[in-house]
């Protein structure tokens, strides 16, 4: 293993540290490899017989060729990059954006590598509003990429038509398709067709592959690169990766020890896992996981004719400063959570703390040590208290937040996910819930074809007066 | 009521709606009131006897005099305001800045109504370091506010041993002293003693008020007025709260409903309460509710020489962002959730969206109408498909986001945290579980009086091989 590699770290869940009764003991460490080795390989059969598309995006050529073209050709000729999309088509972007670009980016104008990048994935009005607001004389210098596989989410689709028609009024048509760009569906779709039809340039959302699992496509790929994150990178950690977690050998494969323990948790009534990095630029990344897990693991089936609810729920929170807004409960409160932190040795920056003055020689102790040190201390720390009362932890460690462990750290909770998946034996590739959302919000947008939708759910649109206080 | 009040709304947690199963029957409602009626008398008791001196924040007129005058005497005169402060010196911070000022705030001059906004909440070498660089040659036209009651919290403190050393390199003691205000205890403490010594501007800290309950005192008004919000308003706003949730008619009382209602489902085997604001701009509240919520209400007690865990967990999560993440599992997954969602019914901006193009029909629904409608309508579709698998919800509504409405928000929840501590019969003021990272943290980073901490901490510092994959 290089230096460079990412390493997952679970001691602290077995009952070594924890005691037996909220850790996992050596016994029950081979029951969990039993179970999870068949599932691995299961998973490489799948992968081998092209059933998982998400897993052939890191070797597949023609997408950073096809992005670096692209982002080449737009790189120097704007100010601005607005991407607009929601849940997989926007959380790895910014994912990607905060981890590997300094936190100063779109403010400091020496500290961007790229145009300013603004992802949208939202329709708060007040949040748009103020953007176009600032946009008013620099509209001309921003490239616009809409992301959506069909181009009918009513929340991208509304963004779209806003932008759309401001491009049109302002700039008039051969701005407005210079300006735009559509990563969609290759071949059909409502954006394909729109796309086709104004003659927009465009970017593929790959087929087989949700939303979730996009970001190694051009849908998370595009604005990295124009950002000037080293995509070749991100995709070299990935194949780096790919031979970690099809590993047969449970010990040796990272994605499914992560998987085994989850499922393992969850049987034990331990349904919450919180992921914790202890860095600021790795924080969006906790929401990436976040829709990864909730809306892949989140599943209700049938058992014998009645329903079962699976799901564990994720939950993100940020070292130190959710020590003092979290921990309190992580440790005294009900033992239902495990723990994951992600932990850099090696920061970008580092910055020598000053001498305290005379009248404050208490804080002595942190004169000569630096803020990493000191951050990385509070996450010994944390989890030393965690263990203290039998909380579950693990921990990615992360040498460096590079392009190369980031392509590593999401490829590898892909395949955990998959697994997790599987041992919980439901289908962790559709999201058929987020459905009825949908078909009501049609029907409160008066679309055709949903009267019957629009009449089940007028009486829950005013309140009532009895239970309003 | 007047109209710009905000209202609870809780009819989707009824038995009527969501069955009897996870609903709350009318006798259960009954009992609710019963047994949080006299909760409710004794909170007011601890209030008149001033046991509770949060509460008595917002009558206390010399806060905002303090506040203001020391506002109005730096507002004109830097261009960026930086918080140095963690927890609940920071979170009320970010959520007023966040939901009363412009999105593109700190980087529209247009839109901003006094010097850019900057809160630090956490030791990221990254993030801080990215800071100092673009804050390079602006040194001079910045004003530090650091924010701690004791002085001795390691984050807070390694910050501003950092600005000050900063500050005393480059510009010299004059301008150190000018440019740093201490928010801090009245009397004592290290902050005290630096600032004492060195003669710096101060802000208080009251006494007897934690962290988490702080925000309506210079803690958080100072920013905030500083930024151009009318801290009058919020304070106003409280204090028209303080009626509602001083009276002991439960079902007049919308801080008692909160708390029966979470007090109930808990019992009840629901122990995660999501926040989700449709609202970019509220999002940070329910980072600052998390604070008040985990830490006020995850606690261990002994009941007959056995342990007892208690504690709901708050999760926050966006709308309509997260309906593409995470409500696929609110659905789905197990039913132990309850929904806590926050509504503005007039937003200071609105959108309307453009027509589509004639390769896009089906898109024809969207025009006409406005990005706050969408938003809105997704609102009351998504709360539809929850209560359709018996999730119980709720609402506070807002009808515009403005200070007053804030002032009641915070005001409210302050109170309900205080109720539902009551109901659990735990106390709600303390938070003895963060001390053990604090001393670990102090061992790693070689503070005298740590050694034998040092010594039980040491085994966990390197990764053992045998669990490193």
């Amino acid at each position: 293993m290089a230096e460079s590699d990412i390493r997952l770290y679970y001691k602290n869940v077995s009952a070594d540290i924890i005691g037996e009764n909220h850790g996992i003991t050596k016994q029950q460490f081979k029951q969990l490899d039993e179970l999870t080795s068949p599932v691995i390989f299961e998973l490489n059969e799948e992968k081998n017989s092209g059933e998982l598309p998400y897993r052939d995006l890191p070797f597949n050529k023609e997408i950073p060729k096809r992005v670096k073209a692209l982002a080449a050709n737009i790189r120097d000729k704007c100010e601005n990059l607005v991407v607009l999309g929601i849940g997989g088509s926007a959380l790895g972007n910014i994912a990607l954006q905060s981890a590997l670009n300094s936190y100063m980016y779109n403010l400091d104008d020496k500290q961007r590598k790229g145009p300013r990048l603004f992802v949208f994935d939202n329709v708060d009005p007040d949040q748009f509003g103020s953007f176009l607001d600032w946009l008013d004389d620099r509209l001309e210098n921003t490239i616009f990429n809409v992301v959506s596989k069909s181009g009918r989410t009513a929340e991208t689709a509304a963004q779209f038509l806003i932008i759309r028609q401001l491009l049109l009024d302002r700039l008039g048509e051969p701005a407005y398709k210079k300006q735009v760009i559509a990563t969609t569906d290759r071949n059909k779709g409502t954006l394909r067709n729109i796309a086709s039809a104004e003659g927009l340039a465009t970017l593929e959302v790959p087929d087989g592959v949700g939303g979730r699992f996009s970001v190694l496509s051009d849908v998370g790929l595009f604005s990295a690169a124009v950002c000037g994150i080293e995509i070749d990178q991100l995709l070299e950690g990935a194949r780096q990766m790919d031979a970690r977690i099809s590993s047969e050998d449970f010990y040796e494969n990272p994605a499914a020890i992560i998987a085994a323990i989850n499922y393992h948790y969850y049987q034990q009534g331990k349904r919450y896992s919180v992921m914790m990095p202890y860095s600021n630029g790795l924080y969006n990344f906790a929401d990436w996981y976040r829709q990864l897990w909730a809306e892949s693991l989140g599943k209700t089936y049938d058992l014998q004719g009645s329903e079962v609810h699976i799901g564990p729920t994720p939950i993100k929170a940020l070292g130190t400063t959710d020590q003092h807004s979290q921990v309190q409960l992580y440790r005294e409160g009900p033992n239902d959570k495990i723990f994951m932190f992600l932990q850099v040795k090696n920061f970008k920056h580092d910055i020598p703390i000053g001498q305290p003055p005379q009248s404050a020689k208490e804080l002595g102790y942190l004169s000569g040590k630096t803020m990493a040190q000191l951050l990385n201390s509070e996450k010994v720390a944390t989890e030393y208290a965690l263990i203290q009362d039998k909380r579950p932890c693990m921990t990615v460690l992360f040498e460096k937040v590079e392009p190369y462990a980031l392509g590593q750290f999401i490829y590898m909770y892909e395949a955990a996910t998959s697994l997790t998946g599987k041992l919980f034996n439901i289908n962790p590739y559709d999201q058929p819930a987020v459905e009825l959302g949908k078909e009501a919000t049609f029907a409160l947008m008066d679309r055709p074809g949903f009267e019957e939708m629009a009449q089940n759910i007028q009486p829950f649109i005013k309140p009532d007066k009895d239970y309003l206080v």
